[in-house]
Parts: structure tokens; C-alpha cells; sequence
């Protein structure tokens, strides 16, 4: 019977979340993107017909989230070549969008290296431009494939660990389809939960300043039909002290080579609280991630971003909003204020991080990098 | 010379801030309360001539804080009988002001039986009403008396706790002259480390989701003239990480007798911080917050808050804002919110209960009830 519950509750489900896709209308191809500074309140989709409009979309943070952008960089040279613009100047564009967003350079690279091959092996401008497009499709299927199997794994371990289901998960920030070309990190492994019907309760951050956790990961919830409740981030401890609170969930921005992971502020405090109740504290996050040049948490450096964020509220999550000093000021004039963007978590809080090639746990240097390289054989197989 | 430079800055400082006053110009009698739902963007003044203005500055958190409360209720009193109205049924109504508010209702009946007492024994008019004016008095002289009594142990014993002196405090909600007839409690041990030349650094929690850090402690640190940033209240673990945290000072809503501590959402994580950075978590509180008749922590009540102050951001600090969804929606609609307004801390997460005839440490049961039984034998004597 729960089977069967699970497979109505699949059949119900809404259509993928269409955060980025690439139309082909009788007037010439363009890049469709959900507007992400109009979520919650209006899904209103931007229609790219060019390189200027794409980067305005990235700088507005109309489209973000560090996978997506990717996609959005390869997407966006694709673009370029198919409507015959100079590809090296788009994917110039393209990359000093956002000058600190690694992944969108990697997309952008990975195209325009597709579009170079093709021509150097003699392809016309069609054939280049259909390679550049086939490689932003390429690098579009790893990333749903990765979430896919990130999601397999992590309920995988959930179940282990708390055998009995009717799992509450406490999550932070956002990890879903809004920032990735699959159904994303931590915020894929509640999803599949959720579809098996071992989804209790998804306990929602707000996730200050910028709010992803009220934004998008309750959109993205309430869009699924997920049992979910949103929380200011400080009204956590009392979950975890009700025992209300059976795993956290998180993404990560980085990964050290020990296992430190930096990710969205107010993510460190959690798995202190996590560590002092006895709560699995789980990341979930692809091997990209693991940045194996970095030894230890020490070398993480952590982005400080404008205290503006913090002194003023604003209603619109776009970079205007934010950076503009255009919000509403709920802070004496003069006020500074200290706002990393993420915190760093060290290897001994973190229960297991969780991978597309599979779970390391306890969480050691050594474990890390052996998934790193059973997943470049693959790769490279 | 630090003395020196200590008595430097007692001279610079502004003059106390006005919460709340009586004045008595040729017009009559009045109480002037500041706006408190303007701050920190403007200082307003209220001038309440009757008891009906009175009630509307309590309901639309014009005027706020436990003690605060207990005075305008005493004060309320005392201009109804000056101004000639019935002095029970102003008593009433500013009762029911706001129901849950424990002092409003422990000022209005102190103030209304010194009104009685004066009119049985054969006052008039004007004497019974100068009765009633003189047990407000009483009650703020004894505020501020309480104040300044927590804030000279609380500095004292955070100089034996951190003999080097150059104090970086972390601090949460609000708790400095707007919530009190004086300088408050947890804030007033901090300012008195100021005036001394011993804060290095007051870290301002911003307190989501009424952001009483960033619209009322910052604005008193700003006025001030203390050395304060503001965070939001996740980056607090970064700070204790990075070691940037040397004590955590709090204040109270209700002691048990067990010595558990309910205060603003957000307190028990950074108890639970504290301890895992081995930071001292200090607790100023007066011994009217000790509550002996609840045994323990898990039998403090606490109230769940309308989910709109978590799903709508609203500039103005008014309970028309928040009580009203004026506000602008940052969640989906028909997001539910987990909204509670305190969190408790248990004992031995506490280093100390700071209160006006001392502190508590460790924090016992039995020290606690000492403390009480002595402070009833001063009352008393």
C-alpha cells in the first residue's frame, strides 16, 4: 500500500521545475529562465534571445545557484553560436558575469571548447554551434544524473540511520531544481523521501539575509506537495531540544580535503546543535565540490558580502536590491554589520557526506579522496 | 589614564534615554513615552494626556518590554486620578491592554491600591492622585535601582570570569533603557563595561523575526557610543568559531525554580554555542523573573506567534505590522510558520543568573531560592 501511495503521489507530481530550458520557436532558438528575484510571489520566465540579456539575467541573480549557472554559461555560448554572434566575445561576457562564480566559467569553457574542436576538425558554423549546444546538453544530463544519484544515496543512508522513517529533516538554504539542472542536493534526497512516503515533516530555514530558505525552498516544497514548515533560522534550537529534529540536511559550497565544508551562513551552528542532540548532521553535495587543493577549513576564505544585507530588509532578492542600498532600513544609519556568506563546518560534525559516487562516513581526508578518485576512472573510463 | 579616558566618555554621554516620562506642563499632567515602532529611523515622542491614548501606545507596541510596561501601567494610573477620570475602570483598561503582559498588570494594581489606601484614609481628590503618582515614582526609582545593581555584579563578575579585560560580547533581542525604568539588564552590564573602558566589541544579534537587535539595541549602542556590529543571528557560530566571542550575555522572561531559562527564540543555540566554545553564557535578569512556582524548564509555557511575522517582512515594529499582513510576503502563500517566541535554556548550560542582589553560580535550584529568600528579606526589612 505505501508503494502504491508513493506511486499516486509520483503521478501527481507538478512537471520538472523549469529553472532554466533551451527553446527552439520558429523565430530562433533562445534560453527560457525562471525568474528567481519574482519567486515566491510570481513565476514569471525571462526569454533570452541574446548574450547581453543572459548576463543581465546572471548579474540580477534572475538566474543563480552555482550548478545552474554553469548550465547557463554553456547555454548562453550556444546561443551565441547559433545566432552568429562572435562566440569568443560571448563567452568573454559570460564569464565576467559574475567574476567570483566558478561554475559559470566551467560551462562557459566547456562549450566554447566543444565549438573550437568542431571548427578546428573543419565543421561549418551550424555544425560548431550544434556542438556547443550538444555540449550545454551533455554537461545539463551529468548534472540531473548527479542529483539523481546523490538523492538514490542519501535516502539510502537516511533509512540506515533512522530505520524506523517518517523522517523530519532540517534543511537550510536552497538545494533544490532552482539551482541545479537535476532536482539538486540535500533538497533532492527530501524529495525522493517524500516520494517513497518516508517524508514526515521538511522543517524549512529562512535562511537570513537573503532568504533562500522562505523564497525558493518553501516554493520549491509547497510546488511538490511536501509536508513542510518555515522557521526564522534561530528558532531551530528548539526543534532540536523537542526532538523534533530527526537528520539535517545540507549542500556545501566547497569541500576541503579533510572534509571541512563551507556552505551558507548559519549552516556551522546547526551542526553544533546536531552534534549536542545526537542528530545525523548529512551533506549533500557532487564530487565538484570537493576541492582537494584546499588541505583543511583554515584555507577556506570566507566572502563578506555588504552589511546592507543585513541593516536593510528588501522585498526583491535581486542584485539591485541588495547591493543597491535600496531596501528598507531597519538598522540606525552608520550601522555596520559583519555577514559572511558561509561558515565552515569541520569534519568532526559532519556525520556523512553524501556524493554521487556514494556516502563517505565517518567523514576523513583519506575517504574523501578515494571517492574523488574512483569518480575521475569513471570519468575518464 | 584609562580611568581617566573611562570618565572622558561618562562625560560625552548622552542624557538617559527617554522611554518613558511624566511631566506636568501648565496644560496638565502627561505622559511622554518614545515612539518605539519609528525607531531606529526616527525619534518620535507620544504625549498621552488620558488613559485611552495610553492603551493605544501599549497595543501598538509604542511602548514595550516587560518592566517598561509596568510602569506605563502605574503611570496610567496616576494620570487618570490627576486628571479627574475613575481611576478603577482606567484600571481596567489599561489591564486588558495587552492580556499576557504580566507587569502592565503588577503596576496598574500597585498604583491603584496606593490611589485606594490614600483615598480610605481620608485623602481627597488630589492627594489620593499624588498617592498614586508617587507609587509609579517608587516603582521606576526601584527599576533603576535593580538596573544599576545587576549591571555593577554583572561586570564585575565578567572581569573575574575574563581577567584581561577588552570584553567582546555577544548579545541577543533587546534588553538596555527602552525595556526598562533604568539601563535595563544583560545591555546594562555591557554599557557599564563601556563607561569603563573595558568593551571591545558589543556583537548585536539582529533577532529575526521582530528585529529587536537591529531596530532597539543597536540603535541604544549607536546613541551610546559603543563599539557594536550587528550580525544576523546564524553568523553568531562564526564568530564563536573564529574566537571573536567572550562572553554571551542575555537577558530573562521567566526563571524556573530549577534555574531554566525562557528568553527570546534564539538564546538556547547560542547557549548551546557557548558551551561548545567554552564561552561564558551569562543570564541578567531582576528576581522578579524568577518564577519558583514552575518547577523546570519543561513546565514553562511557550507561546507560538502568528506565522505572518515569519512569512512577511514589515518595516514598521507595530502590531498593526505584524499582526495585520500588511507586510511584504517572502514565502509562498499559505506557508505555515513554526513561530515560537522563547526558547528555554536548562541550568547547566547557564555559567551564571546575574540579578540584582548577586549571581547564581554554578546555577542551582537552591541558589537560586537563597537569593529570593534574601531579597524578600530586604523588601521586608
Amino acid at each position: 500500500m505505501a508503494d502504491q501511495d508513493a506511486h499516486n503521489t509520483v503521478g501527481a507530481e507538478p512537471p520538472a521545475l523549469p529553472s532554466l530550458r533551451w527553446e527552439e520557436p520558429p523565430e530562433g532558438p533562445v534560453l527560457v529562465l525562471l525568474d528567481q528575484t519574482r519567486l515566491p510571489t510570481e513565476e514569471v520566465e525571462l526569454v533570452c534571445t541574446d548574450v547581453p540579456a543572459l548576463v543581465q539575467a546572471i548579474q540580477t541573480l534572475a538566474v543563480r545557484g552555482a550548478p545552474l549557472l554553469g548550465l547557463a554559461g554553456a547555454y548562453g555560448v550556444a546561443l551565441a553560436a547559433r545566432r552568429g554572434f562572435d562566440v569568443d566575445e560571448a563567452a568573454a561576457q559570460l564569464s565576467g558575469a559574475r567574476p567570483t562564480a566558478v561554475n559559470l566559467g566551467y560551462g562557459v569553457r566547456r562549450a566554447a571548447a566543444a565549438h573550437r574542436t568542431a571548427c578546428e576538425k573543419g565543421a561549418d558554423e551550424e555544425g560548431a554551434a550544434a556542438a556547443a549546444l550538444e555540449a550545454a546538453r551533455e554537461l545539463h544530463r551529468q548534472d540531473a544524473a548527479a542529483s539523481a544519484a546523490m538523492a538514490g544515496h542519501g535516502l539510502a543512508l537516511l533509512d540506515e540511520l533512522l530505520p524506523g522513517g517518517g523522517h523530519r529533516i532540517l534543511t537550510h538554504c536552497n538545494t533544490g531544481a532552482l539551482v541545479s539542472g537535476g532536482e539538486g542536493t540535500a533538497f533532492a534526497v527530501a524529495l525522493a523521501a517524500h516520494r517513497v512516503g518516508r517524508l514526515r515533516r521538511l522543517w524549512v530555514d529562512e535562511t537570513r539575509p537573503l532568504l533562500q530558505g522562505s523564497r525558493l525552498t518553501a516554493y520549491e516544497a509547497a510546488r511538490r506537495g511536501m509536508a513542510y514548515t518555515l522557521l526564522t533560522d534561530n528558532a531551530a534550537g528548539s526543534l532540536f531540544a523537542a526532538g523534533e529534529v530527526d537528520a539535517v540536511l545540507i549542500g556545501a559550497d566547497r569541500i576541503a580535503a579533510d572534509g571541512s565544508v563551507a556552505n551558507k551562513v548559519g549552516s556551522y551552528p546547526l551542526a553544533v546543535l546536531a552534534k549536542y542532540h545526537h542528530v545525523p548532521f548529512l551533506v549533500v553535495a557532487p564530487l565538484t565540490t570537493v576541492d582537494l587543493g584546499t588541505p583543511d577549513g583554515a584555507a577556506i576564505e570566507v566572502e563578506q558580502r555588504s552589511g546592507l544585507e543585513v541593516t536593510e530588509l528588501t522585498g526583491a532578492f535581486s542584485a539591485a536590491g541588495v547591493e543597491g542600498g535600496s531596501g528598507l532600513p531597519v538598522a540606525p544609519l552608520g550601522t555596520q554589520a559583519y555577514n559572511p556568506a558561509f561558515d565552515v563546518t569541520p569534519p568532526e560534525l559532519v556525520t556523512a557526506i553524501v556524493t554521487e559516487e556514494g556516502a563517505v562516513s565517518p567523514v576523513t581526508g583519506t575517504g574523501l579522496a578515494e571517492l574523488c578518485a574512483r569518480s575521475r576512472r569513471v570519468t575518464m573510463s
